[in-house]
């Protein structure tokens, strides 16, 4: 399935804060648009470093990463969503990524993306612990060990690769980002626009 | 007045894409929210600089630059305003803000910010050109030699650079940003959201 194939593409990283919320409550907000939807793992650190940036922007901006915490704080609080802040920051989520791409083939990925989001920030755990890994497998009703044999397999290397070079091709520069078709929409935020831009083109207006 | 002495205050950069659809309904929304507003002009560049930025981040990432000019396309369309990209991008601000400094005095800032605004991005005018700076001035129902020989006066040069520190005293690090006591909530989709907090703040919530 190419991602044009799903009514609405949820890019995101599992380091990445605003994709906590995102990935939360996207399936839902899908659901009650009557939209389908498909989870787009991706580690967005390769399109940071092309613009030279060795870590996340809210370390390399101080006060904006000051805001980034306060804001996340608020809308997991508006959201009814439990927050604990992870440490450290950014983590490391290459490893998360090549799970949930596998998972995709199984249709437990939105199972385990939820629970690994959970874990990192609603208990700050840390999602490069192997043990971190295996729990949020188990959530989704899968053998951790079985798991972790697939993702190491040569077939399996390539895909989170190939997963970047797409992202970058969409001229994705941050996450989470929502496509609709060939619409972007980048930002928590930007949630709702998104799905109402999917439905307004499911149903057949051009704009 | 010091910034808390309103009930929100809107920081803005006149080169600034998002504090367009910003500075143009933050009035009719605060009227609506019986709140009390007060209009921040600054330059946003010097902060800008402190992070080793020489122009806006719109220009140095090009793929969040085509990302914005398409998502601004979208807001203005949403919000029924007229938009034409602004050539170049972005504007020297500097005497825009220092005019906007001097019209709070009398009380006729918010006619020729929006009247500004609105040259820029409704109809694609150069804000540094001084002819239409004096049109803006106009629709303000001023005077623009008088206005002129106010701003380069030795009282009003500091004043620019003061608003400056001010900013980066309380943190901002992008506009618009909306300031509610001191809760920031950054970017034109963080509006209501701000909106919403003052009015609890108002009536009296603590949280």
């Amino acid at each position: 399935m190419t991602p044009s194939e799903a009514d609405i593409d949820l890019w995101f990283d599992f380091a990445s804060t605003y994709s906590y919320p995102a990935v939360m409550r996207i399936e839902a907000a899908a659901a009650d648009h009557g939209l389908s939807l498909r989870l787009q793992p991706v580690v967005i650190g390769p399109i940071f470093a092309d613009l030279g940036w060795d870590t996340s922007p809210f370390n390399l901006q101080p006060a904006k990463g000051r805001y980034m915490w306060r804001d996340l704080a608020r809308i997991c609080a508006s959201e009814d969503l439990a927050f604990e802040r992870p440490v450290p920051f950014p983590q490391n989520s290459a490893r998360a990524a090549r799970i949930a791409l596998f998972a995709r083939d199984g249709g437990w990925d939105l199972a385990f993306t939820r629970a690994l989001f959970h874990a990192e920030f609603a208990e700050g755990a840390d999602i490069s612990n192997p043990r971190v890994l295996d729990g949020a497998i188990q959530l989704a009703e899968q053998d951790p060990a079985s798991v972790f044999t697939a993702i190491d397999a040569p077939e399996e290397k390539p895909k989170l690769r190939a997963q970047v070079e797409t992202a970058r091709d969409l001229g994705i520069f941050g996450v989470p980002t929502f496509m609709v078709g060939g619409e972007m929409f980048w930002g928590y935020d930007r949630m709702q626009t998104a799905l109402d831009w999917a439905v307004v083109r499911k149903n057949g207006d051009t704009r």
